[in-house]
Parts: structure tokens; C-alpha cells; sequence
């Protein structure tokens, strides 16, 4: 059911029924190491070059989560998954691995929510029974493409972000015994005219704000009805400028907001600026740390938005700005919306 | 309703109820010149640089068909857009500037399928009354992300193809007088090894050849039972090889199959090698020339299957082959389903 402009409640609450995250060493010796499924000890997880060592890091999550969940890949009516490298390769070269029925995504660091968006409708519109979401980031590869050569040892501005090396995966089913995804809120390209690529908190935060207001507005919601407010990779600066924009629009999210860019390492002792970044700090703090919570009953009722920054190295040599976008989704223990 | 492993038939068959299609000055010469809506005179279309060209070819056709259809911006529950450029730019900038709720897309030359697919699932699910679809490619920007600089004026091998420079852009509806779509088909990624960049359609064809014997055993329909079987950009080579396939599997296409890479140019008097190619190859191939045929009355029934290379020009370079992605929607005038 359509609520407001850009919102879909879902009647037939899909179950996100099993997930599994993959990081890399440096993320796992932050403060969420315990609730990862696998940490690399080579950042070149045994293959020649970064790409290949993302494409095994997103193959190997999605086939761990199908274990986990006791599913074939024959089972899986379909398989999401996008990724920030060129032409989203990390996937591709992942998912030719895997025999199910593909969609190529492509929401830069919004990849993680994009994916469950889409699964979520095409469960709750009977069109699927299951679907399998699918994302990753590497710190090596994305530094090379969207930066510098590592070996060029640039400098790193203070609002810099870390890309995440890691990858999560999440099995949505029809039935289940929940957490279910009872809402999705489908974002707006917003551009406020950062180009500053030092910055992509700043520059993803009003797409954030767009999106969130979007969701209360459509839903009916206030913040204090969630527990948890999570975004993907605003990290510090980024959820600053989310949170007084929220304020500015009538909604207090100080209480309940969180970041995973802010979560997945210890900022100041890991030297990672403002915090980590990529389609993989989502993925692996959701499918990782959070979805643990939920199970354990410290999560009831959430809102999983995802932002991403849509501009290639390219596009800002030649003078544009940082459009953006933000995904949400509203998940929750109960099998009934509570709005 | 699910039909096989990779269809889903839509028993609520939503409508294309309008398109729009541009191109460059070189397809403007062609033998589909009077579809098209707009014909270039200029390939950088009054911008800076060839990317933000396409950029406004897709803002421009997004805003042509949404004028053509009679709908506003916010009429529009969802565009569904992508392209070839690195992070999917051309269409990061182009919607932008639309005020519409945003499905960022990535199938490489499937993309037109892969958009017209998701966005008739979302409409045949409940989950949205309307979808418009969008994408582009531009035989400059392409040339230069993918093959060489053009001023570098490199040879071009026979079985090269030529990306085209055009853009597509459908409006999905839930109501209406058709054609309607009634069944899709999700591909698989196929990798049968061939790792030549410049033979982009014979790696592409086991992908169709994949798709198109799903479609029709999960639908339990023939290929004489379609009027045309339209493929996006086989082109020559590539489309031989996928009828010949197609052939050894005990279906023969050959009577009905075309394809919009061996359409939208005079190969030998263009000197376009191979054919067409490009995202906007079949994007302004069914958006301009087939969709007018179907409206005559002159294409009943007819499947539309894009196909998409998903490798990058650094992955061959590390030595890697090219995976490949078909999907395939089944078309026709009439409202019930004929299958």
C-alpha cells in the first residue's frame, strides 16, 4: 500500500531471516570484531588484486548467508547486488559464481538498503518468495579508484572518511519469524552543491534529511517511536549535519540516532578521521552487529536508511557537485506495523 | 504469479502507455530517422564535456515522454534510470534535476530492460502505479571510458560494434490501452569465457541464449508464437550466434529474431563494423521505431530481451573474461495473456 509521495508499506511484512558480514583486519579490530562471521587476516584475501579480493568478498558473504540460512542457491529467486567500483565489477565477477537470477544495482553506499528495498517490494508484492541482498566495499580499491594510488601516500584531509573493506549479505524470505521489514522509503536525488569529495557526509546528509522527513511524514511516525535511527556512513561530520537538519525540520533525532561509519571503528585510536564510509560499512555493521541486536531483543522497532554520493573522480574535474540519496526501511520485531 | 524458476508472469499487465526516444546526428542518418522525437545536430548538445551530453539526453527524454503521456513530475512514483558511464553518472545527473523518487539501476546495454523489468514488477505487485524508465549511452563518452581517446584515432576491429548516441525513456502505467507487459524474465550472469573487447557480442549472446530458452520454458510458448523476438545490440555477430544457440537447443528464432544494433544504422554505408551497441541502442530502437509499430498494429506479440557485457576495461586488463546478462519481457496488444 502507496503511503504519501515516496513510501510503500508492506502488508505482507517480509522476514530478513539470516545475514552474514565479511571484514577486513583493520575492521576487525574495532569495537564490533565479535559480531562479524569471518575477519580477513590479508586485505588480498589470497587473490591477485583488490577487485578480485572484493568480488571473493561478496561471493563468499552471499554463500555464507545462504548456509546459514539452510538455503540452495536454487532455492533463491533472486540475488540484488551493486558495489562502488566501475561498471559495480565486485559484484558481477561475485554473483557469475552463483546461479540465481540477478539485479544489477547501482546506489554507491546506499547499495545496502537499495538492495533491501527492492527484495522487500517484490516479496510483499507476491513476486517473489525470497531474495538474496548482497553488497560490498574495499578500503584498497576504492582509494585507487576514487583518490589516490596507495603507494602515492597522500595526505588525508580531517573530514575524510575510511572506506570500509567488508561485505554484508541478508536472505529476506516471505515467511518467517522476523525482524520484518513493514515500511520502504524510496529517496530523492538531492545535490545542496558540495564538491568537496573530502566531505561526503556533509554532502549525503540533506539527502538523508529529505528522505528521513520523507519516511515520518509518509508513515506517520515520530522519532521517538524507534529505538534505533541507523544511517549507513555519514559518520562524525555527516551525522551532525543530518541531526540539526532533522531539528530544523520539527524532528528531534538526537536521542536514538546512530552511524555505522561512526561505529565500526575507534576513531580516534584507528587514525580513520571522520569515521568509515563505503557499501560495506552498512552492510557489515547491519548485517553484523545490528542484526545480532535485534535477535537478542535490544532493537524492537528501527529505521535502516542507507545514503550514497553519486558522482564518479570525473564528474568533479569538470566542476559538478555531489548529488546523493538516501534509502529507508523500517524494520521491526513485531509481525504487525505499529503505525 | 511465478512461472519456472526466472519468470514471473504479471496478471495485472501494466501498460506502456508512452516513450520517447534521441539520438545523435549519425543515427539521425539512419534507416529509423523518422521514429526518433529528436535528432542532434550536435553530439555535445550544447555542454561542456560528452558526459554531461548524456546527461541531458537523459533529462531531456525523461521530460518528453512524462510531457508526451501527459503526466507531471509528480504524478510519478518512481524513475528507474542508468547507463555505461563510471557510478552510473549520466543518470545520477540527469534525474537530479526530476523531482521523482529514484531506482538507481546498473545492467550495462540491459539497462532498458532491466528498468522496463523491476519497474512492471513494482506495478504488477501493487506496489506503484506508475514507473518511468530511462537510459542512455553516447558513442564519445563511451569511447573514451571504455576503448581509446578519440582523438587517438585508433583502428577499429570488423567485429567491433558502434555505441550508439541516443536515449530511451517509457512510461509504465497500471492502467491503460497497452501494450502491455505480462511476463518477465530474469537473467542469470553467463560467462562462457571470451575475454575479446572488441567481439562484445558473441560474449553476450550465451547470456541471451540463456534467458530466452528460460522464457519460453517457463511460459510454455514457442518462438512462432511471438511476431519478433527483439534483441538490444548483438549486433551481426552476436545475433548469428545466439540464433544458432538458440538452434541447437530446439528453437528456431531465426524467422522472428531482430536486433536494434543491426536496426539503427546502415551498417556497410555507416561503416559501424559489427552494428549498434550501447545502452541507448535499444533504448532508442523500442522507444522510437518498435513501440510506433506496435501502436500501427504492424508487432503483436513480441519479446524484448536487452543483453549487458558486465566487465570493465581493468578487469580484462587483470587478465579476467567477460560475464554476461540477458532479461526479456514478453509484449503484446493484447490484455489478457496469451500464454
Amino acid at each position: 500500500m502507496r503511503m504519501g509521495k515516496q513510501t510503500v508499506k508492506l502488508e505482507a511484512a517480509p522476514t530478513i531471516s539470516n545475514t552474514a558480514a565479511t571484514v577486513g583486519k583493520k575492521e576487525g579490530e574495532g569495537p564490533l570484531a565479535e559480531d562479524f562471521d569471518v575477519i580477513l587476516d590479508d586485505d588480498y584475501y589470497g587473490e591477485k588484486s583488490w577487485e578480485k579480493a572484493e568480488s571473493k568478498l561478496q561471493e563468499q558473504t552471499a554463500k555464507l548467508v545462504l548456509q546459514k540460512a539452510g538455503l540452495s542457491e536454487s532455492d533463491m529467486n533472486y540475488v540484488l547486488a551493486g558495489d562502488l567500483l566501475n561498471q559495480c565489477v565486485g559484484a558481477h565477477y561475485a554473483m557469475r559464481e552463483l546461479d540465481i537470477p540477478f539485479l544489477g544495482l547501482y546506489g554507491a553506499c546506499s547499495t545496502m538498503a537499495e538492495s533491501m528495498m527492492i527484495g522487500s517490494m517484490l516479496i510483499g508484492g507476491g513476486l517473489a518468495d525470497n531474495a538474496l541482498c548482497v553488497t560490498s566495499s574495499h578500503y584498497c580499491s576504492a582509494e585507487k579508484q576514487y583518490r589516490y594510488p596507495l603507494e602515492y601516500g597522500g595526505q588525508r584531509a580531517p573530514s575524510a572518511q575510511w572506506t570500509v573493506t567488508g561485505s554484508g549479505a541478508a536472505v529476506l524470505e516471505a515467511q518467517g519469524e522476523g525482524p520484518y521489514i513493514h515500511a520502504v522509503t524510496t529517496g530523492k536525488i538531492i545535490d545542496m552543491g558540495i564538491s568537496d569529495v573530502n566531505n561526503m557526509g556533509a554532502a549525503m546528509a540533506p539527502a538523508a534529511a529529505d528522505t528521513l522527513t520523507a519516511l515520518f511524514k509518509d508513515t506517520k511516525t515520530m522519532p521517538e517511536d524507534y529505538d534505533l535511527i541507523l544511517t549507513g556512513d555519514l559518520a562524525l561530520i555527516g551525522s551532525d549535519v543530518l541531526c540539526e537538519l532533522m531539528d530544523k525540520n520539527g524532528y528531534n533525532i538526537y536521542p536514538m540516532h546512530a552511524d555505522c561509519g561512526k561505529m565500526i571503528f575507534n576513531i580516534k585510536e584507528q587514525d580513520v578521521h571522520a569515521g568509515g564510509s563505503g557499501c560495506g560499512c552498512c552492510g557489515s555493521v547491519f548485517c553484523g552487529h545490528i542484526f545480532k541486536e535485534i535477535k537478542k531483543g535490544n532493537i524492537k522497532r528501527m529505521i535502516l536508511m542507507a545514503t550514497g554520493a553519486l558522482m564518479n573522480p570525473m564528474t568533479l574535474f569538470q566542476g559538478e557537485t555531489i548529488p546523493a540519496i538516501a534509502h529507508a526501511l523500517v524494520i521491526t520485531t513485531e509481525k504487525e506495523a505499529f503505525f
